[in-house]
């Protein structure tokens, strides 16, 4: 008896102890700084644990991407981090992206905790500031550099042009592509705008506000239609459009729909940059029927933007300096004939309109519609220009192209 | 002048004081805790800054889901917290999702920082701890159980069979879905094996080691083709497949199709759970050409999982039973005719074997392929029944149906 009472003291006295050791351990855990890991100087192709490129270098034994070291060398930029823009941001950093210019002037909301990215702790901070602090601790090896700002005011407009053409990874130079990520129509006028004076390549996206379709497409001024070239399109999502867009109504998001679009972007993106795959002009996504529709769309002769249609002249001269081969290579791989664009009207119209706008819809792919119509009067004036024409006009416009 | 230096000096000191203010409000915000937020009795719709499921509550005004409360009533399992189960369970943690199960047994590495969710000072933790951890920050409404273990061992498989139909939500029910999003065969066979014996619905979902395609997948017990029924299918992407599959090769992976495919793999079992849009039985996603095929399996008659066959007869019987206008309509809704599946073999397998093979290939969707064949010897024997029979024999078998 005694002598069992012995051990059992024993093994409580040892139980105790490990409990402390394991407490001890915990805590340390705790309170430890994280081990943020250290810049890399070379990417490397080495398959061990430690190495946080080994399987985007194995892209290039898969035989999938020629150089993907050249990642390292491009500079995007990312306008707009909310629901898409913060995703988008975080694959670029993952992805070993040279650097990364964000744009937004919004706080970070418990109200966004609906979508993947920003966390609890963070709200009340600016989403560029959070998000860089979160990126820069997921990627020592990216530059950042970050604008608190509304890029839509006149003063921020110029300093966001500023930025677009001198904010590349080499100081001076431009960067490689303009990411819209916005989440309304001034900003997306603001962006294809600049995009449009500066010549510069860039890719929208979009997400509707019943949360269920999305859509990402790739604007090259001259050679492809422009934001302001014909209302944007989405994929309709096959519900009443009439509970959509109205005055204060808070539009609804998904973390998966958001997900979605933001991996297409950036597959979109490194398909561009790292030449690999077919690029994709427009992509839709719709999530009641899980179809996505692709198309391209020629830019619009009488667009309202005179840039872009300096933009259009350009690319025809250049186009016709070409080598007769190249140019009609070149014609195939841009627009594809059977899907040129048309028009069908969702919302914020009266049925006179709508009527007048359904007739001379030609073959826009199945389950594609117009975003919003462009309204008369854009935006304060500021920076983007005013659109003159009635959407009648437009829709004559369109027709005669 | 002697006024205007006072004034200056004034000025000077208010300033000071105010830089003071603001050095002290910075460093109190990086020195707080991490302000989580606390814990919400009720789903609210209200549109407050403060309200996490404001946006998600919009989905019922928009008219796109009838009750999206009903979504904390729900378990899901996340088999594998890997590239796509780490975003998967992100996802469902911020719709709110009422209980997580989440198993893994490996360990967060660095070489896995190329895709989402984790981050460098989570190395060297295990996946399902350092996912609990974020994940309980993210959203303190959701349920987490967490079990750090290989399913494949018998024993843990027998205690993982034991979770799956008793770690629902209310202690003692089942999970209501099983998400598989696992990176090898034999743990995909154990999931397969362990849903056809309880009749467990589940979803499946891979990622190519290519890293530019993958799948989503719906197996319902007995009425859809199960795991063991057909070799898994892949969406193929149109490169060398010599150059997959090779022993000691490090696969390679992208952030953007992990992201996509964990995005339309909870997208699929948010459609389910809340009954809104079209479930989809299969979705692939071709990276390289952006294309997105679809389809549904019947079940193979002579499966060799006895479990499936048992669960074929038991939803025969219960379709018997059916009146039988709705049975026209279930018919309808499960089997596309158009889309049977059929063979095609990409690797690890004999010119002769390919031949044979490419011979009897009905329609399966363009694009699509087999991921890999059945390996005549599956596992160690411990968990998974044997496929006994060859290649052949399985071919000649699925041109009976």
């Amino acid at each position: 008896m005694e002598k069992h009472y012995k051990e059992l003291k024993l093994r409580v006295r040892e139980l105790e102890n490990e409990l402390i050791k394991c407490k001890q351990k915990q805590s340390a855990m705790e309170d430890a700084h994280p081990l943020y890991r250290q810049k890399i100087d070379k990417m490397s192709a080495e398959v061990v644990d430690s190495n946080p490129y080994s399987r985007l270098m194995a892209l290039k034994r898969m035989g999938i991407v020629d150089d993907y070291e050249k990642i390292r060398t491009y500079t995007v930029a990312v306008v707009g981090v909310g629901g898409v823009g913060s995703v988008t941001a975080e694959m670029l950093t993952r992805c070993g992206i040279g650097k990364l210019l964000l744009f937004d002037y919004d706080k970070v909301e418990l109200a966004n905790m609906n979508r993947l990215f920003f966390q609890p702790h963070q709200a009340g901070l600016s989403k560029v500031e959070a998000a860089e602090h979160t990126l820069r601790n997921i990627n020592p090896d990216v530059s950042f550099e970050t604008h608190n700002y509304n890029i839509t005011t006149m003063e921020n407009f110029t300093h966001f042009m500023d930025r677009i053409s001198h904010g590349g990874l080499e100081e001076g130079k431009p960067v490689d592509l303009v990411l819209s990520c916005v989440d309304n129509f001034e900003a997306r006028m603001a962006i294809n705008q600049a995009c449009n004076e500066l010549g510069q390549i860039w890719m929208e996206s979009g997400v509707s506000e019943n949360a269920v379709s999305g859509h990402i497409q790739l604007i090259i001024p001259g050679e492809t239609a422009c934001f302001a070239c014909a209302p944007p399109l989405v994929v309709a999502a096959n519900i009443d459009e009439k509970t959509l867009k109205r005055e204060g109504v808070c539009a609804a998001s998904l973390p998966t729909t958001m997900g979605v679009v933001a991996g297409i972007l950036v597959q979109n993106v490194l398909k561009y940059l790292l030449k690999f795959g077919t690029v994709s002009y427009y992509l839709g996504y719709n999530a009641m029927q899980d179809f996505f529709p692709t198309m391209a769309m020629k830019p619009n002769p009488q667009c309202n933007d005179r840039h872009c249609r300096r933009q259009q002249e350009e690319y025809k001269k250049k186009e016709a300096e070409r080598p007769t081969v190249e140019v009609v290579q070149e014609e195939e791989d841009v627009v594809h004939e059977d899907n040129e664009w048309g028009i069908e009207l969702v919302s914020e119209v009266t049925d006179a309109e709508l009527q007048a706008a359904s007739g001379p819809v030609p073959d826009l792919p199945e389950g594609i519609t117009v975003a919003f119509t462009i309204p008369s009067e854009v935006t304060d004036g500021d920076t983007v220009e005013e659109t003159e024409q009635s959407l009648e006009e437009l829709m004559a416009q369109m027709k005669k192209l």
